[in-house]
């Protein structure tokens, strides 16, 4: 399966005795450096590390007695030793990259642990997409868990998946060798009314002895919130304010605080800990959603480390945030996490505790990484044919497919129009008075109205529910699609021009999916994401420039938002008030429930 | 099994949640109190607790909308709310008291979790006394947790045990519903040098993803004790001074800190935490061994909290260390160990958090004490005839059973002879010259030199090892006899009449086993212990009462050693230096081997 397999703590037990008694040489030490320790929250000046079989063999004041001729040694010149960055919770599809391609961009970061929820896959292939990213993750020279996904459709009866996953599904996948646990539970709402298959769900991950994710997304800290706690979810990560991370540790749940591309939810909440002075134990760092160019320019657990220092966080309490508490949440303290004995030797050398450059990164005992470059392959799956064709459009799609058709005898209407609003999820519900041409509606430039179009992708059925969008600011004749539209992802086709649109669509469903950006009936910018759609295998650079180049000619496309592509691909995110966009119609999320596009007259 | 049969979580979540959103009424509710939330490390003023199905369902500032008519409502005029306290590492049998006795002697001192190994029943019962001990727990109203018995015999080859424990009943252990986890690893030498048959122990153990507990009683903190840790044990209670805790904590383990009835470790310790500032959070507290005096007049781990508190600690730290610290530990931080959702509603009502007075003691929802009082039935097991039948001597015993016979044509002999010191568990290795009178050595009252005699009782040979021991002060004619007898649990009689050892251990065979006292050929006081020859079924109070009165009789005998019945029943625990007695023979446990009874002339 991997070029690096990494035996258990007891079946490596034998040898890492005898390595620490002295009786056989250690595969490699670490010597003439500092380890910070992240059990007693110390560093210890001087300390030696002697490894075997990828795991810790000797962590103690002198392990010249663990040296023999075999015995590589590294000098750390005086650095510190520290554990390698988990990641407690974030999808590997938010970097439009697969798992191996994932790894290989945040390896040189000092990230060796990574907990994901696939979700975005499961929605298009199911629990054999789960399956395909796991297998892929298991590949990888670092630790990948599997958070199997509980919420496939995040909404039913709002949308139509790919794939739905089941409880039966759920109980299946704990027997796997990588799920850790159950994938945020998104349905809240579920949860705290008692719904049978959500209690059924995270019952199946209970019983297997697995943590259960938890997604609150609400201010509402009353009885719901305690309902939501005594259904089982063990985390959240969806807090935003010192109030939110409190109360959840309050409960026994733990605070995820997270830094992603697009959310910035520790500083508001580690004052919980840096003024508060709360047990630090419960809160951990996680990263949620990393598009690649944050990958390649940025950063990843480092940078949500750094950024958690600069927040007032002591730097070894912050570092105990993404190792220690983390291992411990997911009940692995007595196998990563930490630089101890038997433990796998994850270890990061950095010359300075609060900049934390990440000058050599070693996984399993192997120097996976020196000085920002990785210096070994992450291995490719041999994704199925079929993973790599998800779009399927059921026709060749004409711009008279994207258009609205009015009323009879209509020469205007007032419409529903989604509302995109600056640097925020939830979208206004906004109405409309637009133009009718020849009976079809006519969308509106000088009022910033254009057409929206999800196209059902998954089963070729050839629908396309059309509707109007407004904020991004489109002049002129445009259209921007993608097969990215959590999370049901079937395709978003936005645009000025119905012919431009039609163009688009037909764009991904000829390479297989991705991003596209048309203006005056030509292509000006392409994201392959082959694999379901959602990802690429490419490396992050490739990915996270043809991003760039995307994010451009949205801009030349007139619009002038921030992550403007990540509202276009949250448009038929159908939890999110107030109004959406599904395969099964216009959604208003207030109501949850599906609304008509016009107005009453 | 139980009257108190507990639903998991999953199986009440319905219930719970149903409960927190207020749909359904609570079965009780705690109102008027402050909660003491050891996940945060924090006093809750006026926070309510809402129990259903003996678990906590709500917990927050106002369950007003979980009480309904059939909700009971205990108003807690201001006192804390604490989780029920947890016993990390402990021995039932060293109270002498069955599982049943020794939770109704504990409960009314708030201690509501355990986590036993049935050590010595192991020894004279083998896997199946285990079994025994692990169902009459599972009986009880509180949790009882049991660690399958690692090492039985203590010392393979330097003694017989009645029954041994082999890597197979460990695996078969595993499965077992109350088993929460490996005793202590005390071969810790076997550890050391890779000993094939622990190493697999403790792999059955992590491969059950289960907790293996650690029993390192050495000062040596070199690559020896580094071995140990990288063996696999996750805990070790054996430190006795700051730099023990500091080091176990810094290879990734837990540092169980105990106060027993005749341990002192938490004072010398606890320093890692109050003055070296070290994360507590890998700290615990334990008793390990109290007797049923101890139960009865001092506490249990209230004494233990108390004093930890005494000794610097702050309150809400030393509680974290008998309670989430120790489930989280055991992996149970989601099950007990705090008063959060989910969780078994164990939880105790005080009105000082540094006296800590228990003044009500509620488990798994219902009222097992009040004021010092249980008010709950602790169920006994009905125990096998053969489990109460275990002292098998094989013949009446004669004085001349007990005779030591000299050289050929010797007049006297120097004698190797067991010294007992004042407070110590060692011993040393002395000599003396002693008479013989008709070809026997006679034992030597003015210098303090009485018999003992190592009574084989579980195979009914017959046989008796014998040899002389110094340091009780016995004076006349005297005997006293235990089956109480670390660690293979054969009889261990001192004397100084060989008509008396003689009368003495057949009182034990009459009686099915317990400590008895014979002077001038009178019984002056008896213990019974009819199961396994270890424990008595009557309650703590009456044990104790009667275990005074052979402390007592001990001393009527001359003796005025303190704990002098402890060192007595350690005569043969062939582990600890320097001279111990087995069935085997006399042991140096020095070399950890079997030595002659006198000195080469």
């Amino acid at each position: 399966m991997t070029d690096n397999p990494l035996k258990s703590w007891p079946e490596t037990a034998p040898r890492l005795v005898a390595v620490a008694a002295g009786r056989e040489p250690a595969d490699l030490v670490i010597r003439g450096g500092k380890v910070v320790n992240v059990h007693t929250r110390e560093v210890l000046e001087g300390w030696q590390v002697a490894i075997a079989e990828g795991r810790f063999a000797y962590v103690g004041p002198d392990a010249s007695h663990c040296i023999g001729d075999t015995t590589e040694v590294i000098e750390a010149e005086g650095k510190f030793l520290i554990p390698g960055l988990c990641d407690a919770h974030m999808h590997i599809e938010s970097g439009m990259l697969t798992p191996a391609e994932f790894a290989a961009a945040v390896i040189p970061h000092g990230t060796t642990s990574m907990f994901t929820d696939p979700h975005e896959i499961a929605n298009v292939l199911g629990l054999e997409g789960v399956r395909l990213m796991h297998d892929e993750a298991a590949l990888q020279p670092v630790n990948i868990f599997t958070q199997m996904p509980s919420c496939a459709p995040s909404a039913p009866g709002l949308e139509t998946t790919g794939r739905e996953i089941t409880p039966e599904d759920v109980a299946e996948a704990m027997t796997w060798p990588g799920i850790i646990g159950l994938g945020e539970m998104m349905n809240f709402p579920g949860v705290i009314h008692g719904d049978a298959k959500m209690l059924a769900e995270i019952a199946a991950t209970q019983n297997a002895n697995k943590t259960v994710g938890g997604h609150y997304a609400s201010p509402d800290l009353g009885p719901a919130f305690h309902a939501y706690a005594a259904g089982g979810p063990a985390d959240d990560h969806e807090g935003v304010c010192e109030d939110d991370a409190i109360a959840r540790v309050r409960q026994g749940m733990r605070s995820m605080m997270r830094l992603g591309s697009a959310w910035y939810d520790v500083e508001t909440q580690i004052t919980a800990v840096t003024e508060k002075g709360l047990d630090p134990r419960n809160f951990i760092l996680c990263t949620d959603d990393s598009h690649s160019g944050t990958l390649v320019n940025d950063g990843h657990m480092n940078r949500v480390v750094r950024h958690a220092i600069s927040c007032g966080a002591d730097p070894l309490v912050a570092l105990q945030m993404a190792t220690l508490n983390t291992a411990t949440h997911f009940g692995l303290e007595r196998e990563l996490g930490s630089i101890t004995p038997g433990r796998r030797a994850d270890v990061i050398l950095t010359s300075d505790l609060t900049a934390l450059p990440i000058e050599r990164v070693i996984a399993r005992g192997r120097t996976v990484a020196e000085n920002g470059k990785i210096t070994v392959t992450c291995p490719h799956l041999d994704w199925p044919l079929h993973a790599r064709d998800t779009v399927h459009l059921g026709k060749l799609l004409a711009a008279d497919d994207f258009g609205v058709a009015a009323p009879e005898g209509a020469n205007s209407v007032t419409a529903k129009v989604i509302g995109v609003v600056e640097n925020q999820a939830p979208t206004k519900a906004l109405t409309a008075d637009l133009q009718v041409s020849d009976g079809i509606v006519e969308p509106d430039e000088a009022n910033d109205i254009a057409q929206i179009a999800l196209v059902e992708r998954h089963r070729g059925t050839g629908d396309v529910t059309n509707g109007f969008v407004s904020g991004f600011g489109y002049k002129g004749d445009m259209a921007i699609a993608s097969t990215v539209a959590h999370d049901s992802h079937h395709m978003i086709v936005v645009g000025t021009s119905r012919r431009d649109m039609a163009l688009a669509a037909n764009r991904l469903g000829e390479v297989g999916g991705g991003i596209t950006v048309f203006k005056d009936g030509k292509e000006i910018a392409l994201v392959e994401l082959p694999v379901a759609g959602l990802m690429s295998d490419e490396p992050a650079e490739t990915v996270a420039a043809k991003a760039q180049g995307m994010v451009e000619a949205m801009a030349a496309c007139g619009c002038t938002l921030n992550n403007a592509y990540m509202q276009h691909s949250l448009l038929a995110l159908v939890v999110i008030p107030e109004l959406r966009i599904s395969d099964l119609g216009l959604v208003d999320v207030t109501k949850f429930e599906l609304t008509d596009l016009f107005e009453e007259p």
